[in-house]
């Protein structure tokens, strides 16, 4: 039970958007923003994977899942691609960029002064735009938001990690602007 | 200089902001609803103090500053009372549920589920209404994201604490929303 009544039985940042809708709004549009805007050289999958990355190293079980089944729908992949890549990026199927990509994530979720230039460097190096550097650091940075808020005030998740498998197509036609917490 | 090229001189989030007008927009929305809409318990000093708090934790300097400068223009003191909460919330003057929002917001620094029913009840039993509760989590989630997007990118900062000091009663009075990076 979420540590606040939210007078709404709705699990992860669901009850809290429908608690909260007045924040739920900007936060929605930032979400449609860096994950779903088609002026990005980087795919839907791609950043839904940075999402479920840094929520998997901060541990949030809701948005790591939810965010895991969009990324499995975009590419189409099964659960063993998106566990290698928590696992360990390195060794995992992704491009070399996006390893890259994700080593940066990694240090964002740490604390932003972890990110290093040489860092920087090799993500360029290996074909990253300033755009794409700028929206993994702002994407690492809103997932450490978004887990703090599910997690920080306790909601609960449905523990079928195919609950989230199943509801991935829907989110993905539906996007994120004007979200209904409802449905 | 910041980790990629920006296109502009300005410093901190303003930058970010100038670069990417785009996410700007619903990050600003969220700080003009979180930091000041008039429908809220929480002073707007408080809240921009919460903001302060989180920053300096978070070792953001442009931002423990920019809003360590509203937080003392918003309450009318020194700089002193600022320090004193950055050092220790307990032993400052700031009201006892004040000292319990921060110490959750501290908690929401470190890890969403570093948050306690214990340090939720001691709010609730002092006063704070679920909605500050909320507030305050939301707040500090969506700090730890502004101190990682400002850090994360290598913004630069001045080093003047006056010039944060001598800009916030213009912000104050201008607000986050329709908020313009040239400014």
């Amino acid at each position: 039970m979420a540590h606040i009544n939210l007078q709404n039985d709705y699990p992860g940042i669901r009850g809290l958007m429908a608690f909260s809708p007045q924040t739920a709004k900007p936060l929605n549009e930032l979400a449609e923003v860096l994950l779903r805007d088609d002026n990005n050289t980087l795919g839907r999958g791609e950043r839904e994977l940075i999402a479920t990355y840094v929520s998997s190293l901060n541990d949030c079980f809701f948005c790591q899942n939810v965010h895991g089944g969009l990324a499995q729908h975009y590419f189409q992949c099964d659960t063993n691609f998106i566990d290698a890549v928590k696992k360990d990026i390195f060794s995992s199927a992704v491009s070399h960029k996006m390893k890259l990509l994700l080593s940066i994530a990694a240090s964002v979720q740490q604390g932003g002064k972890n990110v290093t230039p040489q860092q920087i460097e090799n993500a360029k190096a290996n074909g990253a735009t300033d755009k794409e550097i700028h929206d993994t650091v702002l994407l690492a940075a809103a997932f450490c938001m978004f887990n703090r808020y599910v997690d920080g005030l306790g909601t609960w998740a449905p523990e079928d990690k195919n609950y989230y498998i199943e509801r991935a197509k829907q989110r993905a036609e539906e996007g994120y602007a004007g979200y209904d917490a409802s449905k």
